[in-house]
């Protein structure tokens, strides 16, 4: 199974592919898709659903997990990553109904075992799951790189975190 | 020049099509694209860019009009809001370039003549502007006829309105 975990955001959008295989899990790619401030929104909006058309084009998952936002610091910038968050929704939805969500806390507890494990943490913890050399960076990426790891972990609940 | 008006919305986003000829506006059509609680989300946004997308493909705006947003109740309304705005957006940038925004505030003042119109008054100068036998229903159709009457009426001044 191929997962492609995405941390939606509207400057930058963390995502990573994780393939499980018999428990075995292996990182096939990371990165972001950034947007740049000054640049209107329809544009940025337009750059973050063809770069999610990309990377299900590129990768074909089999599910994408998205990690779920719960706050913002303000309205103004929950409309903002709402707008982010719906690009990046409507571009994997053409591409499969397999549209599943993870909570912070869902994440930290699945990849360290405690929901109040710190960034850091989390990363150390991607890092040793996916035998990788360093922790991945930016932070946003690794987010997405847990947020795929969660959903491979989930196995037979993942019905559950189907996206509502 | 032809204008589509939208009112972003999640449950209900109005649209309006109006069309400016010399100073005389004639309405084409009006109108809610709706999606049900219950339904998933990607679901829900997939309704919307595809309303939104069937609208330009049926009345080929000249330019595009969103009713900007200021506010929400809260911020997980917010992040709903923002998404079906987002999709909106982007089916409207999949075709034209011409996306423009107008506060509550300059409806009010381009519609009724004074920003603290009221909703009443704002459907009246709608029905009476377009010669509408009755007032438009919902009113978020009324509010999406509103913006583009105000984008028909800002004529040369309509740049500072484009979308940023």
């Amino acid at each position: 199974m191929i997962v492609l975990g995405i941390d939606p955001g509207y400057a930058l959008m963390g995502w990573g592919v994780v393939e499980e295989n018999a428990g075995r899990m292996k990182l096939l790619g990371y990165g972001c898709v950034e947007t740049y401030a000054g640049t209107p929104m329809q544009h940025r909006l337009r750059t973050l659903q063809l770069g999610v058309r990309d990377l299900v084009t590129i990768y074909h998952p089999d599910d994408v997990a998205f990690e779920e936002l719960f706050f913002a610091h303000n309205v103004t910038t929950a409309l903002m990553v709402g707008a982010a968050r719906g690009a990046a929704i409507i571009a994997a939805t053409e591409y499969t109904e397999n549209l599943y969500e993870y909570t912070p806390m869902q994440i930290k507890q699945a990849v360290a075992g405690h929901g109040k494990a710190d960034k850091r943490q989390i990363q150390q913890m991607v890092k040793l799951l996916l035998s990788m050399d360093t922790i991945p960076k930016p932070d946003d990426a690794a987010d997405a790189i847990a947020c795929a790891i969660t959903h491979c972990q989930s196995g037979r609940n993942k019905e559950q975190f189907r996206m509502k």
